[in-house]
């Protein structure tokens, strides 16, 4: 097209002075007079251009001056820092060319005015051009990077665990069922962890991370019909290295995110002093501690129940970092959970909630190794014998203390983003009444 | 358990000299009278322990020398460099602990002998312990790292598209169906594209990368139903751009499985030389040529029809690196595709076939921008209007040339590891009549 360096918005930096060429769309526009103030987004960034009428041709810059919103334009011109400026930088506009023009007749439907929730919804393929939808994402793949540099350099090895899954991990009422060649049915995962258990005594420390499925009808601003989950499973381990694991894990996240993504959370208005607190050593309470915290904070939980929203949120309340609980009854949760050895009606597990309310982030545990206990536990369960004969190979073959947690994508970009509702931290998110665009 | 520290085996060159406890499981053992040799695995490595008669308690000694295959034990004990062990290293036995030890009556089911691959697959949750299984998972864990690493430093941005889908991207045959809620039908993903392409517009440059799927009733040793791909795609890129980035992509992806996994390499019989050859520039050919080429080796393909896999393992041979074939006609591509300007009959398309006879492993290309000629496209496939509507919309709203590509991990992992079924490049892989464990 020139022999103007064509660079991201992004690279302002390393190119002040310099005449340079950006591809974007035009994100909003000042005019006043002879001069004209062109806001184009690329993607990476937002720049402002600074037209005048004397050193543009005229067409050129009546056709800016005119020029509608998310129209595709490429402008050249000379990049000059400006304190003043959002990012440091202005472009002085030299040339530009339209690429294509929204008409006026058929406008960019998300205007500055405000929009319901349901027609953003509708209008979600372009409602990620905004600028807070464009941070909460980039958090997001900034959280996945972190959590997969995390594991591959603490020597897990990633194995990806099946979508396609013939027995339901935990229940089967909140399964979808495909319809596999017409010959039998098969369901979409909800955890891999049955798989990682197999794979963590073939490579002593794994994890998973993929979507997970889960058709509940229930329409909270917590829960996603398709949400992504980082599952690690480590053989010879203890519940202790799970809650030593998974501090170490949001930790580094959390700190990532502060040092990449800090323009990111300022255009959430995030707290991050907040997020700077978060640093190990969490606070860690028992099941027994949290229900006499609840107590005291006026909560009617008894013991045995397992813990709502409001009780997450009453709990979190007291720490200024995530909390860890850990030995819950065992009738809450899942067949697979070690008993407490001191108390077999303690489970040896622990969710991890966090800070400011948000929640469960991490679930997870000490998983039984013991053949006979196992097989107790199905039958206790009424699961079928047949279906988990391969998983209770696992304990025939090499059986060793093992343990891992899940943790969920959504729940944690909510969170260090600072955000109300789960539906704004993923691209397209699917839930109960939602499955476009 | 004690002070030693526990180290796992690939650590073992940084502690030569040292009393080490090593976490692991029975992979072979040859004794000769007051001398055992237990194999240990530990998922990061072999190593070969060295135990004498006279240096270990009798009990011990008689254990271990009795001990089955897989059965899980811990080691301590002096590394010692040693030339002619296969990792370099062995250990001087001190003492062990046997965790679980395999019972004679109900033995490990996968031995050294020659099993069906039907057994081997019903027993895959065991298989993976296996060297070659292990050194396959190994490559195809850094072929993902890399393939993340390359699009997060080159300015894309990780959005993952959804797995629930309303329609279909490429006809509806192979398509899995869901029930959602019993209310309405969604299909699951055969590509993000489509989506791509609206995250593209927002973010410039964007990758998607999770599992696939299709319901392909065909039983070769090419396909699954269930596989994985990335799929980045650019706004203001055209043909050219995707050949350069897949070709960048595919490069730094075979230098870091040379890097930094020569020893699973090896334990595959790989031939690297044949990988080491696969630099840039890849051999650009266009269809035409391709079928010029495929006549003069005696292939009866005629000029508007798609390749099959005999044609692509004919190509793949005529050259040492992968080659790039563009500009296929129209009507064996899908309908986004943009037409050649000079000759609408042949689509701005191309296929990357990888060297080896290992076929396609890259598909892409540029895209139609134009609002009416992708109207006319969707009424010529009887495509549903209504359902791309959104789509459309990204013709109507910022409008640029734009390109991206697929490309799917298992073929690749099957190429790099030089290995003939895609069903071993996959931990649990699902096909046409494998839905287990």
């Amino acid at each position: 097209m020139s022999d103007i360096p064509r660079i991201t918005i992004d690279q302002c930096g390393s190119h002040a002075g310099e005449t340079v060429e950006i591809a974007g769309w035009l994100y909003n526009l000042r005019k006043s007079g002879k001069i004209i103030f062109p806001l184009i987004r690329d993607g990476r960034g937002i720049i402002q251009c600074v037209g005048l009428k004397n050193s543009l041709p005229e067409d050129l810059f009546n056709a800016l001056k005119d020029l509608t919103q998310e129209s595709s334009v490429i402008v050249r011109g000379k990049i000059r820092a400006e304190q003043r400026a959002p990012g440091g930088y202005e472009l002085d506009l030299e040339s530009a060319e339209i690429v294509q023009r929204v008409p006026e007749s058929h406008p960019y439907p998300i205007t500055p005015k405000d929009h319901g929730i349901e027609f953003l919804m509708d209008h979600r393929h372009l409602w990620l051009r905004s600028r807070r939808q464009h941070a909460i994402l980039r958090v997001r793949h900034e959280i996945i990077k972190a959590i997969r540099d995390y594991f591959d350099s603490n020597g897990f090895t990633l194995v990806d665990t099946p979508i396609f899954t013939p027995a339901a991990c935990e229940g089967t009422t909140t399964l979808f069922e495909v319809n596999y060649f017409d010959e039998e049915k098969v369901y979409l995962t909800q955890s891999g962890q049955l798989y990682n258990e197999a794979t963590a005594l073939a490579f002593g420390k794994t994890y998973c991370f993929g979507p997970t499925f889960r058709a509940e009808k229930s329409k909270t601003r917590r829960h996603l019909t398709e949400f992504w989950m980082v599952e690690p499973e480590m053989a010879y381990a203890t519940l202790e290295d799970v809650k030593n694991v998974a501090e170490g894990l949001i930790c580094f996240v959390v700190q990532r995110v502060l040092e990449n993504r800090k323009n990111d959370l300022t255009d959430l208005e995030r707290d991050t002093g907040k997020l700077e607190s978060i640093k190990p050593p969490f606070p860690r309470i028992s099941y027994d501690q949290a229900v006499e915290i609840l107590h005291r904070k006026g909560s009617q939980i008894e013991w045995g129940g397992d813990f709502g929203g409001t009780d997450e949120t009453l709990l979190s309340e007291e720490f200024d970092r995530p909390v860890m609980v850990d030995r819950y009854p065992s009738q809450v949760k899942a067949f697979y959970f070690q008993p407490d050895p001191d108390r077999p009606e303690v489970a040896l597990g622990v969710d991890v909630l966090a800070s400011e309310g948000y929640g469960e982030i991490v679930g997870g545990g000490q998983r039984i190794h013991d053949l006979a206990l196992l097989e107790k536990r199905l039958e206790e369960h009424n699961l079928p014998r047949e279906a988990f004969d391969w998983y209770l190979d696992l304990r025939r073959f090499g059986s060793v203390p093992h343990a891992g947690f899940g943790m969920g994508v959504e729940r944690c970009v909510a969170w260090l983003c600072g955000i109300e509702h789960i539906r704004e931290t993923i691209a397209f998110p699917r839930m109960l009444y939602r499955t476009r665009p």
